[in-house]
């Protein structure tokens, strides 16, 4: 057949990824993908709107026509014409919002919770008397004795790069400055005259997305977000896979560590252009993730996280100075990473657990983070138990067919005409679909059985007439929109497969959470928390019906969106929640599912929609 | 007359150094300035012998010849046959040890003191148990866990880049490991097994000579020692042209800090080469050296220093990390760096005070520490009064006709025969003479006058006939040794400008302690402590003929040899005596000797030799 060969194609920032054959254009990828690039004059190189970032790859060479189009610096950092670039390798690719077809779409956070402020950073405007041969302190004296004598603030140790600006701003100042200090021990830097803006970023590395959040530390708000592909995702789609490539690959911790290094960067570049700051103003990080994340995140070798019985490297929060890390904001700020509680339950746990504070209350809540790596908490302040189970990347929209991440041109809502099996959708940034998110997928599947068409093993029936339901090489499928009414000019479908991959996903879960409700002694859930950036968007009664968690009162299962990122932004803002998560990580205590024996039995019996064996009362009640 | 053009030439480690024609060969002007290096085939690039390294300066190019000697990566590093490498601007030129005709002698210190042993840096050996899925603790937390148990150590921050490595090394060791910590709160390392060794280096920065001094922290004691010039010299002699150097030049501030980073590498690999040492056993340096030394060393532009009224930009004492300052030693070494006193009384002093301790005695006593910035402490446990003035290098044997640094080959003791004239002198090494270092010119000076060749004003009396007094151009010079006793084959010779050098810097010394005297009402001094490295080897009854000092009974009159030095390793030994030396710098009080109305009358006065009205009774009695 002389079949071409095909290569591992994925766009950033939508997630979009699949198998491109050698030679086609990226314009032509991410046709075939679904990614709405901008194509004026049709891929004719003459329009210069499709121009694409490559993050990696191989491609053929830059040409002429793209020169008119591309200049320096831009052709030094690696930007092309879509139409023009070919694929010759493996490939990541960032699509700049200004060619997208569909604006990216920024969405509210469901919870935003009022933080106490009490950030890390302080500034101290301070007026100094210049030296004199009656008064020869040295500079550094002098800024502290200013400080005592107006704040009665006790004597800093001072960052050396400040130290070495030191004398030429007091001077330039003409003795009047503003001392920014982190924790009341350290000058993280001293500016001329009065100077009162303060920022913090705050970071959630997911597996498969990374989220920053830059905090104005005065007013405690977030004034500008931003999410992006873990650019990770091109060496391994889950955190296993993440560690085997750092144990097997030459080289592979460092390919991984800078992957995420260059990626905070970008996020931090972006974020920070959006409010015209300067890399500089930035005085500190906060960074949450999952064990894996934080491991690589921090260049510290995962590979003991990969071997029973699965040892953190580091379990305690950090603070390491941002240049250390080859992070590029102010050279002097201070990285805090959150502690990890075990194994793979990591730091945005914590982070959860810091917005949500079930070791507070009295009422029996069971915590879903999801994620391509799920994390579960069970408890309240009495006891608190967490486990983390392998969930993959289904639930984010990624091994589904045609699954994306919640970006514009996203299904995010499905109805099933229960019976002329009609399909109503919603679209997210309200254009014409291109793929389906992972809220979607679980409304797909849901109502796939909630109409029958799917039975509670989860095949498809036989004896359905629609002419939705398709069978191809044998295999079934259910359109979810027909060509027509799609931006990418086929049907979007949802396979036997998608719905095999999301019954693996949920029964995961479920199966998670029952076992740690056993060793509780819990038999009753009085609440149940979504959480994760994608949680948000989950309609719980659907996401029960599936029989993603077990049963609890409708009235109590809600999501908060990505609470691991709150909780990054809360210890930003606050740092005596830096202590409060010290002391998280002694209480909660971790249930490893892998060696739990019941855990094989539990996961099958879940695998049926929505259990083969449980009831759920408060569902019988409210669904048809 | 077509007279050729003439570079600046110095040669190190003997600090030799002078005006050299363009086109001249290394070989030829080491002859000329009397550095002996080694040349068995008589300059004709067939022996190999005369390698030396070029450190700064431009030369005519590397010819085929050399390449048979000097292979890669000699090549690379600046080596060259000094036969064959022709000067073509200023230059600064290193003479390995196995290139000079006569090797580099160690000289005792006179002095060594026993200090008590407590090092900033401590080991902990360690055995830990594995984890297991019933003790899930972190590496670093079962780390911890393990130093509470055997040591009941209290938690320690760890370094970031051991714990990169800690997770490898806990395995590679089967979990028995061996904690390097700091001050008790930070760990600096992690070893495989049981390891044992801990090293210090203390560091002296001298205007001219940089000392390093290699310490065995479990011992106490110095197991190697060396000292080279401080490469800082090729832009300017003294403090003032080094600070003009930075204030005027274009990055010039960037080149001295490079310089002496540089050069502190380049002895710290001498040393540490000397005992089989790798660079990563070195856990510590402590470093003292006078303000500008110690500003430019941090890289703090010491501009303001140089303006009055004089304000150090840092006074207090600073720890950095050895990789923050480009030091190539253990990269999480801790930098100590000593505080200093006040405008020119550096951290230098600070060590001459820890090595000497005037502040817990109840004589008086005068310090005299000489270098190319004379320091002053006059005073007892009552109160300590500080001075610095600058006496210039003449005492270090520069700016004198044959001055040379106390090297072999270098006169260090003259008797003059009052009536026949000759000279008895003792050469350092034993072996022929090529000039004249700082005691042997203070001999010189003394004996002049002690028998009559030159009167109290310093000048050469011009009635007296002898062969060793000669007029050249109108100006007289005296042979201290003639030409065929040399090893450059000229007459070495002190010319009245060398006694009119001396006499100014022996005046600002005597004036500078006068007036401090007088502030603390002070008749008559019970101790002199010459100090610096120098200092050893100056007679005191011939300073005091001189009247380099007030007059005080000749038996407390001695040497101490490189105390700023001593001090430095007592700081890397003890680290309680850097709190003493907080204290040091908080009790002493510093005189402005360039704004007292005095010290222009006492400096005028002090010229003469020994001094124009005061009288030397301590003397009178000895001197025949």
């Amino acid at each position: 057949m002389g079949e071409r060969k095909k290569f591992r194609v994925i766009f950033q920032p939508s997630g979009k990824r699949g198998e491109i054959e050698e030679g086609k254009s990226v314009l032509e990828a991410s046709i075939e993908l679904g990614v709405g690039i901008e194509s004026l004059c049709g891929g004719k190189q003459r329009c210069g709107k499709c121009k694409v970032k490559i993050l990696a790859g191989e491609f053929s060479p830059f040409t002429e026509e793209e020169a008119k189009f591309i200049e320096e610096p831009e052709r030094a950092k690696g930007f092309r014409l879509s139409c023009s670039a070919r694929i010759f390798g493996d490939a990541l690719i960032f699509v700049p919002e200004e060619s997208l077809i569909q604006r990216q779409v920024i969405r509210k956070e469901i919870i935003e919770k009022k933080i106490e402020l009490k950030p890390a950073i302080a500034s101290y405007f301070v007026k100094l008397d210049p030296p004199s041969f009656n008064d020869l302190l040295s500079d550094f004296s002098r800024l502290q004795r200013a400080l005592l004598d107006k704040y009665s603030h006790p004597p800093l140790n001072i960052d050396y790069p400040v130290l070495i600006k030191l004398p030429h701003i007091l001077r330039e100042g003409d003795w009047n400055v503003t001392v920014i200090t982190w924790m009341d021990r350290e000058i993280l830097d001293v500016k001329r005259g009065e100077s009162s803006e303060l920022y913090g970023l705050a970071i959630d590395i997911g597996t498969t997305t990374v989220a920053g959040y830059l905090c104005d530390l005065r007013s405690g708000k977030t004034v500008a977000a931003q999410s992006m592909m873990n650019p990770q995702v091109l060496y391994g789609e889950d955190v296993m896979s993440r560690i085997t490539y750092a144990m097997t690959q030459q080289g592979g911790l460092q390919i991984l560590h800078k992957a995420i290094i260059d990626g905070v960067n970008q996020l931090a570049k972006i974020i920070i252009e959006k409010i015209d700051l300067s890399p500089e103003d930035i005085l500190e990080l906060t960074v949450v993730g999952n064990t894996a994340m934080h491991h690589l995140f921090l260049g510290i070798d995962p590979r003991y996280l990969g071997v029973s019985p699965f040892p953190p490297v580091l379990q305690h929060s950090i603070d390491l100075k941002a240049r250390d890390l080859g992070i590029r904001v102010h050279p002097s700020a201070n990285i805090h990473v959150l502690p990890i509680e075990a194994g793979f339950v990591g730091a945005d746990n914590v982070g959860v657990l810091l917005a949500l504070e079930p070791y507070k209350q009295e009422e029996i809540v069971l915590i879903i983070d999801v994620g391509t790596n799920g994390e579960l908490v069970v408890g309240n302040r009495e006891r608190l138990l967490t486990a983390s189970c392998a969930t993959g990347p289904a639930l984010e929209g990624a091994h589904i067919e045609f699954g994306m991440r919640a970006a514009p041109g996203a299904i995010e809502k499905i109805e099933i005409d229960a019976e002329t099996f009609d399909v109503t959708y919603e679209v997210i940034g309200d254009v014409r679909p291109m793929g389906i998110c992972g809220s979607g997928i679980i409304d797909a599947v849901a109502e796939l059985y909630r109409v029958g068409i799917i039975d509670p093993s989860g095949r498809f029936r036989k004896d359905i007439n629609s002419s939705r339901i398709r069978w191809k090489s044998g295999k079934p499928e259910f359109v979810i929109a027909w060509g027509e009414e799609t931006s990418i000019g086929r049907e979007i479908v949802i396979t036997q497969k998608d719905v095999r991959n999301v019954q693996l996903a949920k029964s995961a879960l479920y199966a998670g959470a029952k076992l740690m409700m056993k060793r509780l002694g819990i038999e009753k859930l009085d609440k149940v928390i979504l959480a994760g950036a994608f949680g948000s968007y989950i309609n719980p009664k659907k996401a029960m019906t599936l029989g993603m968690f077990p049963d609890c009162d409708l009235k109590h299962v809600y999501a908060v969106g990505n609470a691991a990122g709150e909780g990054a932004k809360i210890a930003i803002l606050n740092k005596d929640k830096r202590i409060e998560a010290e002391e998280i990580i002694k209480k909660v205590e971790y249930l490893e599912l892998t060696i739990e024996p019941e855990f094989q039995k539990e996961f099958i019996e879940a695998i049926h929609i929505p259990h083969m064996n449980d009831r759920f009362p408060s569902l019988s009640s409210k669904v048809s």
